[in-house]
């Protein structure tokens, strides 16, 4: 009895700690033997305060690293609405104002919320210098050799092993390598549309998906997009009949972070089975969870070969080196001739640093710690939102990845206020980027995937204090 | 006059040497040093004795590298015929030939005169390998920042820099790379054409470009096409009305070595021009010439902008490293756009490294090395040939580039002997690679960027007296 009134009364003093922000959403809290020796208790009992707190989750841990404050006493902001584009709208894909983004990305001293991959201090940088420069010694036939149009061996292997991880079975035979996870989706594109289809998305979507459809004369419809639980089967089902592929981030999703529950996964590839719709799957968060274990690939339900599973390391590893990948199902072949007729082959020399990096240096590590960093970053950045933007913002809640998604109030403008802001030194994606349709003119994107210190939480703050400003 | 008869004398000694075939074609003559030491005589009477002998045409000299003996007597064997293709006769995709040449890339003991590329010995591998670590080293950003759509700057500006060699006045923003030629004419074909449109290219064709047409769902004319003047523009004004754009190796196409000279160059464009048919110029062999200095690119003669100029590196430098290049005249804001969508951008190293290699590293001597090997390993072959295969055998002349093409006797069908050249380990590009129609079947193209030793020479008399014997 005495035991458990301590575990009880130690697990009550942190919990007040965490009530009072003592200890706040993304803190690390002290190891289970400094909890021992400060309150002079045995190491079981605080395991058992832990778990007590961990039950209530208020805490989580996390392999190897300890247990973190996962949430204050209740959550203050909304969920962001579930999307509802306009699919009789006009149609009008945001370039101007996408590439004024891209403008901005040059600019110094820009706190830059807007941007699409992680920064630099979040990456193994000298590990992977050192193996460019290993692997450069090493290259069999000096870099000269072409490699087959499918891609390097070894680093096919090494992504087939990796995606056994979660349940994926691939032999390195069923893998395709592509310049970036871009070109994966382009060759699959090109490999199941043709000018004049139809393919359809989550709304809001990845720019980059619209304006490549764009170019390559496809129609877009965007579907309605749950925050949490990704796109909207039965909203897809409505129109299923009018449209030839859809291409979905199922894992995670750019920019909400809606993650689909393994169901809806195996209900969506029924449905497109059954229609013979194939699908591209973009998963190229699929490895930046913060749960407990890496959520499945559609791919996984795939039976009929119709889900072309695309990856890369731009968004977890290193966005210079152009990699990526495809598991193309039954188009395997019609893709690899696309590659070998476009660009003939990939250097080998980039290709073989990340097998040998997932291989032997360490990918398992990086992937731990990154994710590690990611999800305080997440609590922490929700935390100063909740302090310090305006009361009625919703928020979403990813449960990966490195974006989030604001609505703000309805008459914040988030296209129009993004002048003011650089002028603040601030940057952000504004919603009507990801949609072709005039919604989400009150949203936007934040990346969190940023160095995390007072500067990077005062800009933050300022950016919150920024939109309170105008609604004054 | 005792000197004139001198010279004349010295002349006349060498000069029987060529005929007794005592000095052979390719052959580096002594230094005039020598000469000058040999016949007793004064450097100025060893000058003028070559001046003689090259005034005949017999030899010809090669900055900073000597004399070589250029012709004998008289060629022996005729040039192939003009092409003349069946423009209403079926179309085939040599699809399933060309799948059976690749596999045998891959063997080994295998005279690869099918190649497409130099082979390693005759690349400068080690300068460019200690390049790639000292770039790997100093990389700014560590080769994680994403280079402009594009391309790398310092690349662009030595592209910009070697174009002013031929007159080619272009800038460093008027070029944008690209992971290699293929992907050049791949891009420029998305730019400038649709599903169902019609391009015009030489007859005989690499092969490439017919399957790359045929998967964007271009139809293709194949025009007439001299052996040593390249494509009939005459011909081509009788279907202009047809074609959407074309797609021409203006200097020392693949496979038939030809070059169009510059008269025809302008007038092809003028033509273009005021039909306003986009010209795709593939100029990957430029570098590659036996004369006294680099032929013009078409792209010189392109007021309009409508002459899409691309090169790379694959055929002169470094096969794996995947650069090219294309300078797209009016149509560069839509490939730009296109790649940024497609592929978002390519590694800085290779094209750092490249750009390295064209300012210090050497590019200037590399190539005039090279061009050497490849002018004397023409004349070897030619010899060889002349001497070997069976007497009816055409042969072209190639003024740079490193392939020839070989009209044999009627009753050699080229498609059909290659699986029995390979068992005596000897490989050859059959004709019939390189076209839609059922023509070439009596032709070959052979890669002379080996490294020419007894075993070569053996490998290419093997070859010739195969074929004899099927006559026989």
């Amino acid at each position: 009895m005495e035991k458990e009134v301590l575990y009880l009364k130690v697990a009550r003093i942190i919990e007040e700690q965490i009530f009072s922000e003592t200890l706040r959403i993304g803190d690390k809290l002290p190891s289970l033997r400094s909890i021992q020796k400060l309150h002079n208790i045995s190491l079981n009992t605080a395991k058992q305060a832990f778990l007590e707190l961990e039950s209530k989750s208020l805490i989580d841990s996390r392999p190897r690293s300890g247990y973190y404050v996962s949430k204050t006493s209740q959550r203050k902001f909304a969920l962001p609405s579930i999307s509802q584009p306009d699919i009789l709208g006009k149609e009008k894909n945001p370039d101007g104002l996408i590439n004024k983004i891209y403008d901005t990305l040059n600019y110094k001293d820009i706190r830059q919320f807007s941007l699409g991959i992680p920064d630099n201090s979040l990456l193994p940088i000298a590990k992977l210098n050192k193996s460019v420069i290993k692997i450069a010694r090493n290259l069999e036939g000096s870099g000269m050799t072409i490699e087959p149009a499918q891609g390097n061996i070894n680093l096919r292997r090494n992504i087939a092993k990796w995606a056994l991880l979660f349940e994926g079975k691939l032999s390195e035979d069923d893998v395709v390598i592509t310049p970036g996870t871009m070109s994966a989706i382009f060759n699959c594109l090109m490999a199941v549309t043709m000018r004049g289809d139809t393919i359809g998305v989550e709304s809001p979507v990845y720019f980059g998906i619209l304006q490549l459809a764009k170019s390559m004369g496809l129609n877009v419809i965007e579907l309605p997009t749950h925050p949490v639980l990704g796109v909207d089967i039965e909203a897809l089902k409505k129109v299923i009949h009018k449209i030839n592929a859809v291409c979905f981030v199922s894992n995670f999703n750019n920019p909400m972070g809606s993650l689909m529950p393994d169901d809806n996964k195996r209900m969506l590839v029924e449905m497109l089975t059954y229609y013979n719709v194939p699908m591209i799957e973009d998963d190229l968060f699929g490895n930046l969870y913060f749960g407990e274990s890496r959520p499945k690939a559609c791919k996984v339900f795939d039976e009929a070969g119709i889900v072309m599973w695309c990856g890369g390391v731009s968004k977890v590893l290193a966005p210079g080196y152009r990699v990526g990948w495809v598991a193309p199902g039954k188009f395997k072949n019609k893709i690899i001739s696309q590659k070998l007729l476009q660009t003939v082959s990939m250097p080998t020399l980039y290709q073989e640093v990340i097998a040998d990096f997932m291989e032997f240096g360490g990918y398992d590590h990086h992937l731990r710690k990154f994710r590690q960093t990611l999800h305080t970053n997440c609590l922490k950045y929700q935390r100063t939102i909740e302090e310090h933007f305006p009361p009625n913002t919703k928020i979403s809640q990813p449960q990966g990845g490195f974006f989030l998604w604001l609505e703000l109030d309805k008459r914040l403008d988030t296209n129009e206020l993004f002048d003011l802001a650089i002028k603040q030194k601030l940057s952000f994606a504004p919603g009507r980027m990801f949609t072709q349709h005039n919604q989400f003119n009150n949203c936007m994107r934040l990346n969190f995937a940023l160095h995390w210190d007072d500067n990077l939480e005062h800009d933050l703050r300022r950016l919150g204090e920024f939109f309170k400003k105008v609604l004054c």
